[in-house]
């Protein structure tokens, strides 16, 4: 079977589905593409935009004669995206979704799914701190990873179907099973998310420290934590809801060694202050080696110039 | 008094120090820059580099002269680095320092030095993950905030003088006592690369998730934190034992934060993580309002093309 789909419908029209829809544009990977979102105004610009050839009034209208179909939403309401479009998709389509927790969303979608449909869940890891239908692009996915986490049984060739839609998007592929899937995510996105949500609430927090004076020396580290923290409120509020038992494990982790630090700073021991700094330099080498960022300075915020 | 000091010795040459030096070339700021470091390899780089007229094998050759003598090791050696150069350094001369701690370089430097000298402390807020004497370069300071921490009674020409040096090297300045500094820079700095270190720390030991899918999978977040980790290890080991207070109270208040987000992942109280990540987004706006950071989506690292 081609990677090409044909006809696909996309409900939710955020940063992803709209990149996604740039990417097919971009790879001429689809005959017609219709999008659906809840809010009126998201509707609006996206027609505005043009990345779909139909944007539809109602889920059930795009999804029928689909022949894939890609929840775009918050991971909290794919549940009930499914039931409202299960009656009315077409036999043989294949339904995917984007979200970033697995277990939950195969536990909350599988059960509407009718028989004669491929469910293959996935995970675009790609994104930016914008949101809505006007900050997708179609290189967002350009040598990214999007995780395919098969549910059982799932027929062979709808999942390699899949994985080569995603490839011809530009992403590169990988399986996982959702409980690996969740706890990767948990580690290398969810916390870091939180953590940054939250050292940005202490900022704002402190009274002696005025919101100015952290705005004008955040180059010293805090921005990045600000960029990371702007992203989707409810998407985020979904992904910690829907992915509870892997972020409260690795929160308990994280909080272990947080203590650690703060008792060696507290008994002023220097060398295992020392010894853990160092450790951690390795694991961003391996990031630059594998081609996952750049070596600039600052990401090339500043230009190198003697 | 002219911003220009003559003679200007830099005791210590890693990123600091010789973008100092590259900035002082380019603004055409000293009549001879000497340096000196403790180690034979980066004094070597430093001859090859070129950025200083002269390196030499003492401190205290560096400083005989010197109009200006600028203090850029580990701020846990600057205590005995005054002491050191003490008895060489010119009446008259400017003392300053690079720090990312005040009180306590204030509290170690100053018995050592002569009252024929000033000492003006100051912290430039700008850096990169990258260290050592090839790391520098003139633009570093542009646009940056430079921190000007008078001591007690500090003569008002030498603090100004010491301003419209940093001026002509690229930065802002503003003017600040050294307990808000250490409290300002533990919020917007310290404890943010802590908690890069701790989260990188976590990731490394997780024998479930392996090295290599940390890596492949950073950009969902992750990856930003382990730049923030790669800096020097030795200037951050520094920083915790002589910012103490400052860091643990500021850790106190993270980790309260982080256990109320905690408790409502727990409880699913979706209503205050929604709340608590929609409030952080102001900050993000302001900082891109003040021009210390780029709009571009994931810091211009993927090129926007539709």
């Amino acid at each position: 079977m081609s990677e090409h789909y044909g006809k696909v419908a996309l409900i939710g029209l955020g940063l992803i589905a709209s990149s996604m829809a740039w990417a097919m544009k971009r790879a001429g990977m689809a005959t017609e593409i219709r999008g659906y979102a809840r809010s009126a105004e998201t509707r609006e610009t996206a027609r505005r935009l043009g990345f779909c050839d139909v944007i539809c009034d109602s889920a059930e209208d795009a999804v029928a004669d689909a022949d894939l179909v890609v929840l775009a939403t918050p991971v909290g309401v794919m549940g009930r995206v499914a039931e409202t479009i299960a009656p009315h998709l077409k036999p043989g389509a294949t339904v995917t979704d984007v979200g970033s927790v697995k277990r939950t969303v195969i536990e909350e979608v599988s059960p509407y799914l009718p028989e004669t449909v491929h469910f293959v869940p996935a995970h675009p890891m790609a994104g930016t701190e914008h949101s809505g239908p006007d900050a997708g692009f179609a290189s967002l996915f350009d040598n990214r990873w999007c995780l395919i986490v098969p549910v059982e049984n799932a027929p062979e060739d709808a999942v390699a179907r899949l994985e080569r839609y995603w490839q011809a998007l530009g992403a590169n592929t990988e399986r996982m099973d959702p409980e690996h899937h969740d706890l990767v995510c948990a580690v290398v996105s969810h916390i870091p998310h939180l953590i940054a949500y939250t050292m940005v609430g202490v900022a704002d927090d402190l009274s002696r420290v005025s919101d100015q004076e952290v705005i004008k020396f955040s180059a010293a580290g805090f921005r990045d934590f600000t960029r990371i923290a702007a992203s989707d409120p409810t998407m985020w509020r979904d992904v910690f809801l829907t992915n509870k038992g892997a972020t409260l494990e690795i929160l308990g982790r994280f909080t272990e060694e947080l203590f650690a630090l703060q008792r060696a700073i507290r008994t002023g021991d220097g060398e295992q202050l020392h010894a853990y700094f160092t450790r951690t330099r390795a694991i961003r080498r391996g990031i630059l080696q594998a081609g996952q960022d750049t070596d600039k300075p600052d990401f090339g915020r500043i230009e190198v110039k003697r």
